[in-house]
């Protein structure tokens, strides 16, 4: 398949959650108008963001709501459960635990690990604290499919690399550090910071200011 | 000034990022398209990006990096300090609150507000929780320019309006919902969820899989 980029990747999951909302309103289809006015981009761009994936949608009818919702959680790989370890056990490791988005979405949390061992075999919302001696076998055993890094940017890279000797080939980053990936891993890293960013450009270059 | 796209914001957080670690390592000059291979995207869109705010760099001589990191920095509103506070002393307004990468970028946080007697007096990794019956008070007495939301779902749009009223026009949201903001305010939902998708995507699109 075309490399697709992650901007498009970004876009798809923001449609899905109009299609989502559109749905539990009773409407049956949706133009492309509609969904690149939610979205923030412009009809072409949502034309072409689908055109990647297949035909969707008649012209001057627009898109079927159920159809293309389907659609799209396929393409996202949101058919299925995936599991996911969470790699520290501190604030934003409990943040993650206890965050109900994940479990709307198919995401299963395993476990999290820690080295701390006053923390392990304690319960983080409802999930077990496990000593990071027992990462590599875990993972053998259960198979999860992507791990959430929420540790200290100092330790992130030599997790990073247990994490892919171990054989888990997506990884969320939340240390604020730039990360080197070897080959066929994919990491995404969330920047609270960056987030921040597009608020501050937003007051900063407001009419007035 | 032209509305510019929120990607086109991001990018610029991405671009900065890459010229501080060139500073770092010494570099007085960049590409387009080392920039443009860092950040993932095409080197006619970083001069597109960077030809928004202004005229930077020279033909076949590239970019200055100290030059361009201080107007990226200017653009993005980072030359000052700004004042945030968190809504929300639970788990995720815990974990922000010790977030490294905030006080890194100038981002002061003032002070967490709970409903919750038993929190309310108590320090959050420093920071004071206090009674969200005093917020409108302090908003108007230390001019907090951005509030971030780390509530439940279902307070997050009262939340957001009561944040409206007093007077703060940017706000970070961390409850997975839609909110409706008024007029002149700009809301960022930071969706975690979101975020996992841009790796079961790769999971899924990946070849063999």
């Amino acid at each position: 398949m075309k490399r697709i980029a992650d901007s498009t990747v970004r876009r798809l999951s923001i449609y899905l959650r109009f299609l989502e909302e559109f749905e539990g309103r009773g409407l049956a289809t949706v133009s492309s108008e509609e969904l690149a006015r939610r979205g923030g981009t412009t009809s072409a761009q949502v034309r072409k963001d689908l055109s990647f994936f297949g035909s969707f949608g008649k012209r001057g009818l627009g898109y079927s709501v159920p159809e293309l919702s389907t659609a799209l959680r396929d393409i996202l790989g949101l058919g299925k459960e995936w599991k996911v370890v969470i790699i520290g056990a501190g604030k934003i490791g409990a943040a993650l635990a206890q965050y109900r988005g994940f479990r709307q979405r198919g995401f299963v949390i395993m476990a999290a690990y820690d080295t701390n061992p006053e923390k392990i075999g304690r319960k983080l919302e409802g999930i077990e604290i496990r000593d990071m001696k027992r990462f590599e076998d875990d993972v053998a055993e259960q198979k999860p499919e992507i791990a959430v890094l929420a540790i200290p940017p100092d330790e992130a890279q030599s997790s990073l690399d247990r994490i892919a000797r171990a054989g888990i080939r997506a990884v969320l980053n939340f240390a604020p550090v730039q990360l080197h990936a070897t080959g066929d891993m994919t990491v995404k890293t969330v920047n609270m910071a960056m987030e921040l960013e597009g608020l501050t450009f937003a007051l900063t270059n407001k009419d007035g200011n």
